[in-house]
């Protein structure tokens, strides 16, 4: 039998008409980030933040300051999934849980916020290479997560980024790496489309 | 019962210490990567390469660039994750086959064309973000991909960007935008560490 994993990855498709008479709870929506926030990041500095627009007020705000996309609105909820600049002051204290846990020794910390702060301080085009890539392992984690809980996603770049930052008043340092559209797909969506050959994408050496 | 992909998701941990006896076959790599491809990307536009470091040879020489971790080389297998800055010029190759599927009117890509040319052309960051949230993409499918599998993963951002580009031979357009060691887990890795509070991290409106 295929593993429910792989055969989740090879049936899942992006879905640009949901079903708008279909809500999920507040509860459904904690579920998705909770489990989105499983994903890995760097250092685990779990430098992101998830704007759940679910409410047809909010939802219809984002659609303006998204090329008026249907999908925003018709959806049961639209993440603006954010990525964080990194700032490798955190990092103690995004550390401390796991020192408490017994997982990670205190004396390990000073070398990961050394190594830290020698890929970040003052490289900006790091730090925000770094908060695309959390944001995305959130992202990518949290569309197999609704997957899983019989829910449909759209991954969405179509959108003018400075009007999402001052329009939901994204922090200095948050950047919206994309939309996430979550909800019920009605039937008539596409599948998955084709992909380039292996031998295109793949070297082993 | 829970999910199996939630099951993955909750129990995934990042994996340090891989058996250095035991490998993986060609058939295995291209597995993960086939796997790996069928995520999500902007308009489909699938701007990665994956270059599997598999032999002792490859992966010594990554570990060099690779701030000598030693993990690089025990791993059964390292991949190069590699992004490349979009390029809307290709777009109509890369739907073709989505066309010839029957899946995507024809008529529907010179919009799509569009919408890329209007985000991506002359807008550098942009397309550097691009390159590397659809190497992200990539990469954390791999990763479930490799648990389902029964293999472990450790996705690591520390390295020498020029270097491995230099190396490795990437094209000027490619970002290596992290490894990804895989493998064997020995039983002495740390379990997935805590995570921050949802109400730092979730905001519902």
């Amino acid at each position: 039998m295929t593993h429910p994993i792989i055969a989740a990855i090879e049936a899942r498709n992006t879905i640009n008409l949901f079903d708008p008479s279909q809500s999920i709870s507040d509860e459904q929506i904690s579920e998705l980030v909770r489990l989105a926030t499983r994903a890995p990041t760097a250092f685990n500095l779990q430098n992101w933040r998830f704007i759940a627009a679910r409410t047809t007020e909010a939802k219809q705000r984002l659609r303006k300051v998204a090329w008026d996309q249907a999908k925003v609105e018709e959806a049961a909820v639209t993440f603006i999934v954010c990525g964080q600049m990194t700032d490798e002051r955190v990092l103690a204290d995004r550390l401390a849980p796991a020192v408490d846990a017994g997982i990670m020794p205190a004396s390990m910390v000073p070398s990961w916020e050394a190594g830290a702060k020698m890929l970040y301080a003052g490289q900006v085009w790091r730090q925000r290479d770094e908060a695309v890539r959390t944001a995305t392992f959130g992202a990518t984690t949290l569309i197999y997560a609704a997957h899983a809980l019989g829910l449909g996603a759209a991954p969405m770049i179509g959108f003018d980024h400075e009007a999402v930052a001052h329009e939901f008043d994204l922090l200095p340092n948050e950047i919206p790496v994309m939309l996430l559209a979550v909800g019920h797909a009605k039937p008539e969506n596409w599948p998955q489309k084709p992909r380039r050959p292996l031998a295109q994408v793949l070297d082993i050496i």
